[in-house]
């Protein structure tokens, strides 16, 4: 029977990049995300790859949806196996600009809906005596940017939450690990070379090659693929010792 | 002219030691806290050590109580040169009996005040070219221990918080640093032992030896003096180059 | 054309179980090890899997068979693409008595051949723009134990090896890991199952469960199959973003 | 009583700003360098400080000197109650260039002298229940930078033994930390200048506002007396319970 990945924000970005790998690998899978057409690209995935999918438009501030999302898709599924909570936003500020509901927001999405998702899914994990939970975190899991206050703390948070579930699932066969990336070049990126460049007064293409880029000793931006090799990787059975780490993918940043 | 000193969760415990050692070194300070008689307190305080007081019973749930402190504390002072934040409170729950409402509130008051607090003081630090963060982060915003989910993502949250502002507050001469404690015996430490002893089933002499300083190499209790005495040393001109940090005051717990 | 790894310390142990991984992904191999019969090891490796395998038993202490046996087997296979500098020793004692000579031997073998053998093969790979080195770390690279000063102090030093490594080598697709195990069972293991049994006056059970795993969350020795699939992942095309990272394989021991 | 302390590295730069602190606050110093005025620096400092001084030319690179200065100072003093470990030397080269007696000439210097110092203070510090080893590493001991293998190796290597020796001495109330500098204006740190210029093909003034002090965010050299105080907190009684620590002094350079 194959094994079914829940990943949040999977209709675009990294997370739909991960969904892709893992749909190569045979498992079926629970799509999320707020993309108007989150329900086809789920679907063509599902007949690209032979596998099942679903998907819910879960608004990942809203604890409801999300034990909804988990409570349906283990009906069909039976369990979910591995959960990958990649869902995130940002936002650059200086701190004492920062917009109060961007905060609340970017906690709730980045951070708590991690709590709530790993909650919803743990007993059928417990139960069945594996699990598998991996927390797409960020470089800024691990050390700062300026003007990404909120950013910053809720990806070190969840660091810091994905420690806590690697030391309570190692009874149960459930890991949980944070995967760490550097710059992708996503929708958000891109979204983020506009924001910094405002708030740095540069071009974009100096936000890029001085900005962005500049942490990383290696100057290419990280390849989703690799993203989600390294997470088929962390939810493998021979994966069942590594538990409670946050592994930078992030070309040297963290190195310096 | 004295400097001042506004202190979160100062009316007892960890905030109220480190508010002694503030008063010896005849910082002002603005008392915050819960207890009923806080206003005697930080009076008490006050006359015993020649210093001037405020008290405030802010609610670090609510943001406008929050500003509202910090204003008045302002308009009496001129300024907060020093901003403590110690405020926080512990629950101890396996993930999937942990409750929404526990997680919420320790999210808000150890992680998010400490955002609407440094908000509030940054503009008057920025403007005067001085301005000292001390978070009073725990051991637990560096590793994990297990029933501590919102607890152990709190703490990490705020030593990534620490990070962004020791950057942002670089050109100000503002620095950010978060204290690290192991186990310090307060009120909060003491109802964690009962609590601790029912989540294990063990004695509340157990908990002490085998749970909490278990992994502390130095088998005793961190004392508030020396709490205090390093909020003091990082409140100083000369630590003007300590910033971002996340110390350890632990007793070799993250040693090991 | 098949890759080549060199990994020392293959004849047993943690690299022969990396090797293994290795050769079943088609790689040629350069053992290297102190076990008599290495050679015999090495050519029943190769037949097995069908690859070509070379075997030295190049004395970590010496950098002129470090050099020579660079030399050697890459005349033979033209590169070396992957570096795996796994070749350890151990020694356990209090500060005060630790032995001289074993500080320097460990020192010797666990910390400075790392830093010969890349001198060595850096050159070609930097030619060739890939390369990938690999050091087996330990948990002890990123966390302490007692009576195990020489070891740690290794540990920790090939980490920040790594760090340097990792960007130094991104402008030439070098990369540069560190993989931190908790406790393997070999035959490294076993010895100091019996020398911590002799330090800590315990039992060889008590050893085991109560000072080797007892800091890992997860009660089970890491598999030798984990790392290897691991190294195999970091030596990866894909794999070009991750550098200078020091990843635990520790059942949880740097989570808490 | 007076309180002794031994610096190695004491007659120039970051050593001899440390011995200062100490002096002002009556401990006993036993000096050591290779300024040739050596013993000439260190009775200055003790008549300007009215403390007693001891001076010795030990070559850090041979154990039986640092074990006679240790003998030696201790048959005056009767003990050595704080032993900083200061002496250090730097080279800047790629690894494929990096010479081989720099490699060694950098472990020994940097981070052996520190184990066989230990090893010669601490019978006497367990006798009397009472050490603070401090243990000068720096920035690198956290981060890397290129070139500079050998220094951020020796570096780790130290923050490693520095955890062992907190763990190690918790019983007898002997407490080890590392302190982290970023970049203070010393003779070492202007040969750095001058040696990077070489490396990085710049000038001097190009090497201190981008290379050197671009990784700190607080754009001013870490003062001497900065770091002074601080190991003179951590050698208080009061430090007690702060060990096994590695604590950045670096403007904010390892928070991003």
């Amino acid at each position: 029977m194959n094994r079914t990945a829940l990943i949040t924000g999977s209709t675009s970005g990294i997370g739909l990049g991960i969904a892709t790998e893992f749909a190569k690998a045979k498992y079926n899978i629970v799509f999320n995300g707020l993309e108007p057409n989150g329900a086809e690209i789920a679907a063509n995935i599902g007949k690209q790859y032979g596998i099942e999918t679903m998907f819910f438009p879960a608004n990942m501030m809203k604890p409801d949806e999300i034990k909804d999302m988990v409570t349906k898709s283990t009906e069909k599924f039976g369990k979910i196996d591995v959960l990958i909570c990649n869902a995130g936003i940002q936002h650059v500020a200086p701190i004492d600009e920062f917009p109060d509901d961007k905060w609340n927001a970017i906690i709730a999405i980045n951070l708590t809906s991690a709590y709530h998702l790993t909650k919803a899914v743990w007993p059928k994990m417990k139960e069945q005596k594996f699990g598998r939970i991996i927390n797409i975190a960020s470089a800024h899991g691990l050390v700062a940017s300026e003007f990404k206050s909120a950013y910053v703390t809720s990806k070190h948070g969840i660091v810091g939450l994905t420690k806590v579930l690697g030391l309570e699932g190692a009874p149960y066969n459930i890991t949980a690990n944070a995967i760490c990336p550097g710059y992708v070049k996503t929708p958000l990126v891109e979204k983020q070379i506009a924001d910094q460049a405002k708030a740095h007064n540069m071009s974009e293409g100096d936000v890029v090659s001085k900005v962005m880029l500049y942490k990383q000793a290696v100057k290419q931006f990280v390849s989703v693929e690799t993203l989600g090799q390294l997470a088929l990787f962390l939810a493998s059975d021979n994966a069942n010792t590594i538990t409670g780490t946050a592994m930078p993918v992030d070309g040297g940043w963290n190195a310096q």
